[in-house]
């Protein structure tokens, strides 16, 4: 059985892939692709942002071979900074509880 | 209601905390605490490693600025290696396939 860590691996496999095959090369997110996957899933991320572009600045910023578009390792460093930008979320209000 | 792959995130933070407080800094893991995870956490992962120095080494790669810790940034690190390492295997898996 599975632990709930490894659980969470594959579901950032498993969410990639169900965006990925829509258009396009079938291994990477298009924009559209990418704009679809963090609407419905990063939703709450995504919905304190009031940036139009904020889509292209991270296509821009997770492409870094510049394909334009954004393969799994690409991704996976995305899914990782925002995880960094939780914990720190996360310790910060440890912090003020004290305990 | 978050999505499964913020709940996925959320994971990954819970996770690294219910080790980081049994000893030492009560926010980076000591290397017994990261040996705890990596043993309870990502067992299936390590039961196909038979190098009995594995847990030094992966401290090793992981410690990126050298003091004896690691901190939520490396352990996301490895996390996402481990991950990338699943996407390859499932990927090849997709092609064997023909899907």
């Amino acid at each position: 059985m599975p632990t709930q860590l490894e659980m969470a691996m594959d579901t950032m496999v498993r969410t990639f892939h169900r965006y990925t095959c829509k258009e396009g090369d079938r291994f990477k997110l298009s924009k559209g692709e990418l704009k679809m996957l963090l609407q419905r899933e990063l939703t709450d991320f995504l919905s304190c942002q009031k940036d139009p572009h904020l889509v292209d600045k991270i296509m821009q910023d997770l492409d870094a071979n510049k394909d334009n578009e954004v393969d799994f390792n690409e991704f996976v460093v995305m899914v990782a900074a925002l995880t960094v930008a939780c914990n720190d979320y996360f310790v910060e209000q440890l912090k003020k509880k004290g305990k």
